[in-house]
């Protein structure tokens, strides 16, 4: 078997289906915190296959504010314009990155109105309300992609081919971890990511332990069938949820057990590593967007490294998105896909309350 | 607060409290295994305070063949011979070494002839041995130390020492695991480790496992409160042993998790993290004893790495040994140290049996 890696893999395409010259899919952003206007709208800009041509947010100052800032932005809508219907000739898919418990109202409203959606993760703040979008995506003509965008990082797809490939034999098990310190991020203890009535189930496993969680799926290409898990919150940012810092073991459908773990209050950290009978991929730094990647290989006593620049995860992610969009094709991960993460996640938050082992799809609404 | 580490810290012995011409420790090497051969018996060869002057085996002809092989050994003796007091004025210290379910007759026997013991780990092969050999250590003359490698290793005392200091603010969460392909190694499926007679709960827990739970244990200074674990044989030499996969999670005293796993049919591959609110060390390779080692250590966006050539860790571990009993003094890790571990391997084997959390001390024998 050959084992190398080249650094030219690691800006490949392997996904795209349509023509460059094509045409784009025009994107309404639904919320303008500081992801959308600082990683997704540049990202969108820089994209082959999407164009930003509607904003809207809760206030129509702050969404012309972002407006004015786009040449490509034709309109400015408030969250009730967007409901009602207005400007619905302007966009033709949604991307949805409001607070996690905001996201049906604008699924639905894009159904209404036949209109494709790229849906933030986790993709709703429930079980019971990431069912309904999985039921919008089945039953209607609008299509849901979630957006993780570690699923098209061209690292993460290399080392998903070399698992795929048996490079590593067979996956035994996987660490994961990603952390970082939000409150010297976003120096604000009411922030609705500390706020259980926006997030959901907690403010860590939600926003950061999905990340080791869906990119090892990923890359195992296999299904969580059941968790254990610690949760501990002792700073009283987190007095509101159960997981500032989170532990979880999730036992996967072909056998290997993936070690996560996230915290919202620590270093700055990811990786992930898949270990196999007769080798192992270690992805490090693994999540985080602004960083230059490693990915390492070992088989018995050789090694090989590849570094990698930063690259645009949202634009690839866009593109991915735009390209399934105008080929007519249904993107992946679907919200069936997403479902199964809040399934997961419900079942590590019952886990963390009881302490025993909880399958996936059995946690209690 | 400084942020440096210095290569030359590496070598540093800062427990020795004996003249270097103090003398030494006459050790007796009690099971001929391929560990006391190739790596225990030229460890002391190497060392300062120690010198093997018996060797003890079940056959009087692998006891002569190997006594042939270094000059200061005075005596062979069998098993039979040793227990019946046979040369108790040839050697000050047994170092025992046989399978694990065999180590507590001679821990007996060195207490009736007032006999000091370095005793491998595991303890003994379940927590009811183990509790003997820990009372024999507390209620008689005989000092018991257990020959936990890493704790006398100089990069994994320099982790501590970083972590006790606060270079990582808070520990939050550990990962580690220790993994190798036992049957390439050793292609034998006979072999004692594979034996739940000789190795008492399991293959790989008992082996590998122990490695990043006392070694966490030692760098956080915490001890185990409960776990939950997942253990999986599928290959067939494994068929009377429950883990030939180990994935296993602790609670500290301390409220730090640690996410550890464990394989004997595995990429050989070691690592240690120790996540903090304010920064991480991490040591990979971590425990294997031939590697080329590195210890890196991040705070923020700064990051050191410092790149160590393999030390002799059981010349450190029997320089250790011998610095103490010379001095007088207790060595640590004692034998009560060591029943912790043995109960929290049941734990993880029944954690492992249920699917559910248990706690250290509540395993049923």
């Amino acid at each position: 078997m050959t084992f190398e890696l080249s650094v030219d893999e690691f800006d490949r395409r392997d996904w795209q289906r349509t023509d460059p010259d094509a045409g784009t899919v025009r994107i309404a952003m639904v919320g303008l915190g500081w992801w959308t206007v600082e990683e997704a709208m540049p990202a969108v800009a820089d994209s082959t296959f999407c164009e930003t041509t509607v904003v809207v947010s809760s206030r129509a100052e702050k969404a012309e504010a972002v407006a004015a800032t786009a040449d490509t932005v034709t309109h400015a809508l408030t969250y009730d314009d967007l409901i009602a219907g207005e400007a619905t000739d302007a966009y033709d898919a949604l991307y949805v990155a409001t607070p996690n418990s905001l996201h049906l109202p604008y699924v639905e409203a894009a159904a209404e109105y036949g209109k494709d959606v790229l849906c933030e993760k986790p993709m709703e703040a429930s079980v019971e309300r990431a069912a309904e979008i999985a039921g919008i995506d089945a039953e209607t003509d609008s299509t849901v992609m979630v957006a993780y965008r570690m699923q098209t990082d061209p690292a993460v797809r290399r080392a998903r081919e070399l698992v795929a490939d048996g490079h590593i034999g067979e996956p035994v098990q996987v660490h994961g971890h990603m952390s970082q310190p939000l409150l010297e991020m976003i120096p604000d203890p009411d922030q609705w990511r500390l706020n259980p009535e926006y997030t959901g189930y907690g403010a860590t496993v939600m926003d950061l332990g999905i990340y080791p969680l869906n990119t090892a799926r990923f890359v195992l290409d296999a299904d969580p069938v059941s968790v254990t898990a610690r949760l501990e919150s002792t700073h009283e940012a987190f007095a509101d949820v159960p997981d500032e810092h989170a532990s979880f073991a999730v036992t996967f459908d072909d056998g290997t057990e993936a070690s996560c773990s996230a915290s919202q209050n620590a270093q700055r950290t990811s990786y992930l590593r898949v270990l196999g009978t007769e080798g192992e991929v270690v992805l490090e730094p693994a999540f985080f967007s602004d960083q230059t990647r490693a990915m390492t290989v070992r088989r018995g006593d050789n090694r090989v490294e590849v570094e990698v620049p930063p690259v645009e995860q949202m634009t690839e992610e866009f593109d991915y998105f735009g390209d399934r969009v105008l080929a007519g094709d249904s993107p992946h991960p679907d919200a069936a896909h997403g479902l199964v993460d809040l399934e997961t996640i419900a079942a590590i938050h019952e886990a963390g309350d009881t302490g025993d082992r909880v399958r996936v799809g059995d946690a209690a609404e």
